[in-house]
């Protein structure tokens, strides 16, 4: 057959960034407008990683702009650490290049691709290098330099390069420009509103064309940088193994030690007696004879978990409820972050939250909000495991109506952070189906899910206890001006009555010869805080309770308790005087609040 | 910042078999289980994309083995054109290598990742290389190799090679072990069902442990190999122009022939002028500020789309409603194929059907059955543009319920072929939203929709009318009894009268003063082939319509009358004879039968 020799001719290798200009949509640039926010996203991504790792604040400029009828111009500048000149070229315009890929530590970026995708978008659809500048320090000039990928080889091309003087004494700065129809304002937003939820000490400054506003930061702490740490012999595959054994010249006892995370001399030697191993041998001598039981024993023998906190960094629960209750001012709010756990000998740790009620649209389905490595994902929900987690949750059970996801006023979210995200792919959209990750999502769901059918139960009862509350008091005042009319009395005051029944701060002043009577009474469920303040001619020198504060205007006094009720507690304070004037509360709710001034 | 120095000894290249095998999940490779399954669909794309180009009718053996407790081999043997042997190691040892990523037309695989992959994987969780061997002629021996892939480098490492006598003239055969836990066997044979539908010309062996079966082919007619086109002006980038322009030394007019698709002498000089540009100039030289306007001008020119019918290779509408109706015995179905259409320059068809009723499950959401260049897609529905069209029809206004994806017995099915389907990520699991591929997906569904809102409402009117024959059908007899009673008569047969309103083939046989008759009214809508037995011991010599087959038995004669009625039809046939025995007719649906023996 002629025809193998023919085929022969066609076949040969495919560069990298060939691979992925053809196909580009694998990357996140599916069509013009998701390729603005995908630009900004790992440019972001890029400037949020290297501030932690210098341990600066995070400040952030991200300028879109107009420059003819269908390009735009976008700028990310960072004040972050600055990348040497020499490395320039390869970090931006070579794809799988970069310093994070190798470590085992959360990152945002982790794969080498991002931001060089995003050049070789750029020169694609206008053919137009990408300018970036930086400062590593402020004794040095700046770097400018204008690149492009050479798509048949994946390696950078530098058209330009100078030393500039630059306002920021270390930082860096891409400027891309790309084909679009539209500056994706309202995903963009999106994306910076979440971004800062789960970043809260970033300060983003930005600019859409001649509009422009601030997410500024509301934390001045910055997270602790992951530290890297070593694989775990749980999740090493013999492939790789296999490498390393081969690459290392220590005896079987060391390389165990000096390899892997969480073995000491102890396991190290428990590992190589449970795999018939001398402890002495070479390791790279092993075959595969050996280094298949090898395995084995490094994978059954009882090892403790990764250590999560040195080389994650969870957004904490205290911030995600802070971040939720900012955006959506929530009726109910619980966030969970679970233990951390591992798969494939990668850490991780899931975190969610849910929230009900608030600003939330009270009909169809909930919303989701998906986060990796405090990165939100803001596309291709449906391909998420998170998504697939929330779905197969029975929701019913916990009292919350379900098609596909959770219906009503309901605000999920979820971020999985981990030494190795596995997303799905390149564009980092969503997190493949690893059933240790989905399990340690439904786990936490579920937590969430009792906690919320509480809130749900408690508020339904509280509902209908009120509903019976306010029947009987609607009827309570027709029957005391009944009895009064049949005994022949003044009718009496049943606000007190009401208060009690309906749950409520009852506050009652009251004054009669020569003695003022004020008398608060806590039928809520809960303690609360109170402000009373008393205005009138009355200066209250006597009072039984002196004031916390008292001030005098032209006459009035302006008298002030301070007052701290448990539930069913009471306060009463007499002093002389002639009473009138005005009286309220403060601290409590509107809602709750019932003020009866017999005195007036 | 001694910072930036310290980050820049971390920054370096990443070979993309490193990327690919911690982010393994990218390329299909999630789980063990789907591992086997990845693997069996990237050799079998493979076998019949080469058996396409070599016009062989594909003979294709899929072997699954346990071969130890949790290591299990699969074996893909194909009688294709072959690899010859210098280019076996890196077809089957290095990523992005292959002869199908740089031609323009319609095939399985087109990354040059698939099987590469597996092998990568392969050797990751067994540490064992993968064995290929490979004929291109009769005359010459099989080559068979050994091969890994050098992680760190993505090159391909042989680790034996030698001649063998093999029993094929040609082919190849792929053999690989890897960790898996159980042989997948079901989602095998859904995978291999579904490639069986749309590769009618496809024979596969599949033994899987000790059990062995044969989806055989249903067509012996190989369809056309695809022929490679060149790209369409329409879906050319700027940066892509740029290099093509960079890289040429013709004249403007004659590149612009050479170089596109549709593109004739007249066009370009239209192209040319549009863009102000002398046609005659060398493209080499032409600068960003020229290549803009060209660029332009090419889209902007009014250039017929690229012919579809050459570089692409449809199912066809009759072989879609073949493997469906084989599969479900539907009630219902219909196929459409869209006309050829564009994205980005690359040329796409879309093919629908639905089907309804039969043995499909009548209760929850419709079967979607995804297909992208006559490949099933099994993973991953969520995330595909296919799923996204279907659920954004409004199938409630077709008559059919609807949550997310239709609701019923139906099935939908949904075939996109394209010189460059844009696939989600290296797994190919599902389509990327690109807009023209949705819309005419949409298309296709909505026209099948208007089909299936006819057929569902024919049926429901039918149904009705039905009920209605029905009621009126169970009081005639009444009547007609109390009628019978009324004039003192015998009740009068009804049953014809009933026949006629609920729309059956009512036969009927009576014998009077030695004459036998029989009658046939064909009351239904359509035309009927019967089989008309009468047995008895008449043996209707004098029959006023001879019986198609005669036969005698101890006396008793079976006489056969083959009858083709239309609609509203009758049939009648006498002879000489006692009656008695028994009638039947066969070919008619027992729903639709009457048979009045009234000579018993």
């Amino acid at each position: 057959m002629v025809l193998a020799d023919e085929l022969a001719k066609k076949q040969r290798s495919i560069s990298v960034a060939e691979f992925f200009e053809k196909n580009k949509q694998m990357l996140g640039f599916d069509s013009p407008t998701r390729g603005i926010i995908t630009t900004i996203k790992e440019a972001i991504d890029n400037s949020l990683d290297a501030c932690e790792e210098a341990q600066v604040l995070p400040d952030i400029l991200v300028s879109v702009r107009r420059i003819s009828n269908d390009v735009f111009r976008v700028v990310v500048e960072d004040n972050g650490p600055g990348i040497v000149p020499e490395k320039m070229p390869s970090v931006f315009a070579k794809l799988l290049y970069g310093s994070r890929f190798h470590q085992v530590r959360q990152t945002r970026g982790q794969q080498g691709i991002g931001i060089s995708a995003a050049v070789l978008y750029a020169q694609l659809t206008t053919g137009k290098p990408t300018i970036v500048t930086s400062r590593t320090d402020a004794k040095n000039k700046a770097h400018t330099m204008s690149l492009v990928i050479k798509t048949e080889t994946n390696e950078p091309e530098v058209l330009s390069h100078e030393e500039v003087d630059w306002i920021l004494p270390h930082g860096t700065r891409v400027q891309l420009e790309f084909k679009s129809n539209i500056a994706a304002r309202k995903k963009l937003i999106e994306y910076l509103k979440y971004t800062s939820i789960v970043n809260p000490h970033a300060k983003f400054r930005v600019e859409i064309d001649d509009e422009s506003f601030t997410f500024e930061r509301v934390s001045s702490e910055v997270p602790p940088c992951p530290v890297a740490i070593k694989p775990h012999p749980y999740g090493i595959e013999l492939g790789v193994l296999k490498r390393m054994t081969a690459a290392s010249d220590l005896p079987l006892k060391e390389f165990l030690v000096e390899s892997f995370s969480k073995v000491g001399e102890k396991t190290a030697l428990e590992i190589c007696s449970s795999a018939r191993l001398d402890s002495a041998v070479k390791v790279s001598s092993l075959g595969l004879e050996s280094l298949n039981p090898l395995l084995d024993a490094m994978q059954t023998t009882k090892i403790p978990a990764p250590s999560a906190s040195q080389c994650l960094s969870p957004i904490t629960d205290e911030l995600i409820v802070k971040g939720m209750e900012k955006e959506f001012e929530l009726d109910f709010i619980k966030a969970r972050t679970r233990p951390g756990s591992v798969y494939g000998g990668h850490s991780f740790i899931v975190e969610a939250a849910i929230g009900y009620g608030g600003k939330l649209p009270p009909e169809g389905s909930a919303i989701l909000l998906r986060f990796a490595n405090r990165v939100p994902l803001l596309y291709q929900q449906g391909a998420c495991a998170i998504t697939n987690a929330v779905q197969n949750v029975n929701w019913k059970s916990y009292g919350v109506s379900q098609s596909g996801l959770p219906t009503g006023p309901i605000l999920i979210l979820v971020h999985v952070a981990a030494t190795n995200v596995p997303f799905t792919s390149e564009s980092k959209d969503a997190v493949a189906a690893v059933p240790e990750i989905e399990r340690e999502i439904t786990l936490a769901l579920q937590e969430l899910g009792r906690d919320l059918k509480m809130f749900l139960s408690r508020r339904d009862r509280n509902k209908l206890q009120d509903d019976r509350a306010r029947a009987i008091c609607s009827v309570i005042p027709l029957i005391a001006a009944k009895v009064g009319e049949i005994v022949e009395l003044p009718v009496p005051d049943t606000s007190l009555i009401e208060g009690r029944i309906m749950r409520r701060v009852v506050l009652k002043k009251s004054s009669a010869g020569g003695k003022v009577m004020i008398h608060i009474d806590n039928y809520t469920t809960k303690s609360q805080e109170i402000s009373l303040y008393d205005i009138s001619g009355d200066n209250a020198g006597d009072a039984t309770v002196p004031p916390s504060f008292v001030s005098e205007m032209d006459g009035e006094y302006t008298k002030i308790w301070k007052v701290t009720l448990s539930a069913g507690e009471a306060f009463e304070v007499t002093y002389t005087g002639s009473g009138g004037g005005m009286i309220e509360m403060q601290g409590v709710a509107e809602n709750l609040k019932v003020v009866v001034d017999l005195d007036v």
